[in-house]
């Protein structure tokens, strides 16, 4: 992937260094486009682990990390967005740009623009759209990201150069990037990941609430099964993505409501063709999609 | 599959033998137990297939099926049944066992009743939990039934003989054979298949009605890709089974909207606890189904 105006990244640090981080430091590394990886962690393991995998090259503390990083990449639950940028902005150095990997933006833009204050143009919020089953350094894989699609939220005081090196360093793993508002990213991810989440627990919570759930889980088959996989995702990390985003949830799931009613009244009324309508506009919706993303 | 007491079939006639009814044939033919196997069909293109492909020996009638065969299988959409049952019934013979293999239960049996009377003991009716993404006999396989489940709905004027027999068709498939009452089928497929596809449907529609569309299914994944893959089966089919098992779905919805309401006021209300709670037994009855079902 390397071009021959070479982008490098002459010191790169990875706070959290799991299968998001460590996944970004390994395509970072294939491609050749970076010096030296730093790896931080509250979690002596997973830095322990990294280095052993040859993820990151060194183990250093948050402070280290700021000073003498070229760009830090913050790849930690959203929760601890917050407390890392204050622990970093007195060591921050003018030249170093951060960037995050969390699943909300517009409460991350906020933070950030709370703590970095004057600074906020070093920091350019992004979502790469890609995870995998299992967690932790072991899971990082240098192709994560290939094809994939990473979304980056910066602020407007953000300086085109600076916007140009996080692009860079997402299309050396192989991503597409796309850019918009946090709030075109929360609504946008509100719509085809949260509510999908939400529908999915809300129905696998009703199917096990029921006297005769013990039957009914003995005859679901293939469809329930591909219905309600992302239903089993943990509860702690759903818990903390539902109320980050809480208002653009709120307010897809009012919509969602809305077509939901109207679908039952066409049933209701024995509406024949309301209903083949209704399913046939998702049933052509879907398989287009199916056709173009090529997921499936 | 052959046992010692040997059970056979010496004429099994298929209506409709394409993916469902050509597969059944199939697999009765590998285990041995079927003597010869009349095919019924009003597209002269399935039985020609079907026959070339050797699921069937002999294209008959109707009528000459009724008279002929020792097992009926009505492999067609559950709005043919009550016709058909009208044309059989005239020739069928006192020994002769008829059973269905639609998606909905207590219609059929109520069409069989009213125009069987005195002979619904001779209508066994089933429903196979299998299928597949393709149709026709091109599609059969022998072991689309290995393993999977098979329900049988009984009246309660069959006889204990002519159930076994039915029973036994379907184990000599592979197939996992469970009873019950057809009302206690139709509530128990609403919940774990009609429920998903209407919410499937009902997301589904509410993205490709966003004005946004194109950048939220430009940014879906794979979450999306398996909570929506159902949306995207025939709007025909779909239709007839909503309006066919009307009650039922209507009912289990009012349970889901219920679900929906509280999960949807523990974010409104932004209550961390009750969301993580509401979450958790979701994540939990998956992880155990995922486990338990052997689907994953």
């Amino acid at each position: 992937m390397a071009t021959p105006t070479a982008f490098t990244i002459p010191v790169l640090a990875v706070v959290g260094p799991g299968l998001i981080g460590g996944s970004l430091a390994a395509a970072l590394k294939q491609a050749g486009c970076v010096g030296r990886v730093l790896g931080v962690s509250r979690q002596v393991s997973t830095t322990h682990h990294a280095l052993q995998l040859g993820l990151i090259d060194e183990i250093v503390d948050i402070t280290t990390a700021a000073q003498r990083a070229d760009i830090i990449v913050l790849a930690t639950p959203v929760g601890a967005t917050r407390s890392l940028l204050q622990q970093i902005k007195p060591h921050l150095q003018p030249h170093t740009l951060i960037t995050d990997a969390g699943s909300t933006k517009a409460d991350v833009l906020r933070a950030a623009t709370e703590v970095l204050g004057g600074q906020i143009g070093q920091f350019i919020p992004g979502h790469p759209i890609a995870g995998a089953e299992k967690a932790g350094p072991e899971a990082a894989l240098a192709d994560l990201y290939r094809n994939r699609i990473v979304i980056l939220t910066p602020h407007k005081e953000t300086a085109p150069s600076a916007k140009a090196k996080i692009i860079q360093l997402w299309e050396q793993c192989g991503a597409r990037v796309m850019l918009m508002s946090a709030e075109e990213h929360d609504r946008v991810l509100a719509s085809i990941s949260h509510v999908p989440h939400f529908l999915s627990s809300v129905f696998m919570w009703q199917v096990a609430s029921a006297a005769d759930a013990d039957v009914r889980l003995h005859v679901a088959g293939s469809g329930f099964r591909d219905f309600t996989r992302i239903a089993a995702g943990s509860a702690e990390v759903w818990r903390d993505i539902f109320l980050s985003n809480r208002a653009a949830v709120l307010s897809e799931l009012k919509q969602v409501r809305a077509a939901f009613e109207q679908a039952e009244t066409a049933l209701l009324e024995s509406d024949g063709t309301a209903l083949y309508e209704f399913l046939e506009k998702a049933a052509l919706a879907r398989r287009l999609w199916g056709s173009r993303s090529g997921l499936e």
